[in-house]
């Protein structure tokens, strides 16, 4: 039976955009599994209830379903384990377990004020409604206050980037010379941009840029075939 | 034969205080590997250059010397593989990477302003005038000044560690049950601001103040018996 994701949309419903769905979308690549899309937007929260979350990503397999994308990371790769692996070992899932939080903290974290402005315009009225009240809550100031800073506060996001910037200077990937979870974690922030903003977050000449480059090519080119911006 | 370690010291040979060689010292007891100590002061160039290095630490192995506490810890895995796993597999050596620029951009990096004007005093006459030469053009000012916002500045670097604090919620070090050189590579920015200043970086209700103490008490309180301030 074929698996079915739950992915964040707005009102293009082929134009899924959540860092953390992008994060499983790659990860299920990774190990050759196709999963059906099922379109989801904010205010969808009864449609996931009974998977007992109010977020997305969720995976159904079978009469299984997983919440949250570390979760079904560790369950692909669990229930999966004959495939390529995500983490490459157990120090790997260990390790992994930080570059999650690192992810969410620092990339999406950081992306988040500078592009959290272009968002609406990718939602339906209702949708906008929430995105507008719950993250102006987040933020403490409206939306497009966060963003007017933008082009000087990009330059603090690219230098947080230095510990991946460094890495890429002796390995092609976070997972050695082949991509593996750790380099998902780190690039469903990046598509999660690409996807909802034509904000510049990289600079052509950085090597983050080049490595985005490469996983946006991963998967028969699957990231950059899904609609989003030219940045 | 039993291996040597040159290890970064001031005027007490018995207080070696490298964040890198602490590195490497807790590397070699997870190996279950012991090594000769001999004490390296800044200005001792000569006497690692045949090693073709000028920063310690540096190992040596029999014929073999390698320097820089990364390229240590991939020979220490790659030489005594039948040793508890430095990394967990090769996931884990991939992902380690950028640990280690982590550690070094934000703990040793953040750790740095705050406890360097401390140094000088645990230094000989001709290391205090290398240091503060070397230290205050990396600063751009006095290492007194550096120190002097250090009350204020130190809620920053608390803050930088939330992706360790937000990991240690799930998992009781970064290597999973038991610590790994993830680990290590942290804890040995710590021990240096231990052994070397009497600063207080980490409040004793933070996750990561239980973490420090539970690796200050591994292989047998080696890091706690090391010289130092009761932080």
């Amino acid at each position: 039976m074929v698996m079915k994701l739950f992915e964040l949309v707005g009102t293009d419903t082929s134009r899924p955009f959540s860092p953390y769905c992008w994060r499983t979308r790659m990860a299920l690549a990774h190990k050759g599994l196709g999963a059906e899309s099922i379109p989801w937007c904010f205010t969808e929260k009864e449609a996931i209830a009974p998977h007992k979350s109010d977020k997305v990503p969720v995976l159904l397999d079978g009469d299984t379903s997983v919440a949250d994308s570390w979760a079904i990371a560790n369950y692909l790769e669990d229930t999966y384990p004959d495939r390529p692996s995500l983490f490459g070992g157990e120090g790997g899932r260990a390790m992994g377990r930080m570059l999650n939080w690192w992810g969410d903290v620092t990339v999406v974290g950081g992306i988040f004020p500078l592009i959290v402005a272009d968002i609406p315009a990718h939602l339906a009225p209702d949708d906008v409604a929430y995105f507008r009240r719950t993250r102006e809550a987040r933020l403490g100031k409206p939306l497009e206050e966060a963003a007017a800073t933008r082009d000087h506060a990009v330059e603090g996001f690219r230098k947080s980037l230095d510990p991946l910037r460094l890495t890429l200077r002796t390995q092609a990937y976070l997972g050695g010379d082949k991509p593996n979870y750790a380099d998902y974690i780190v690039f469903g922030g990046f598509q999660w941009a690409r996807v909802v903003s034509p904000f510049k977050l990289l600079v052509e000449n950085d090597p983050v840029y080049a490595w985005r480059e490469r996983l946006l090519d991963a998967f028969d080119g699957m990231a950059r075939k899904s609609p989003g911006y030219d940045v």
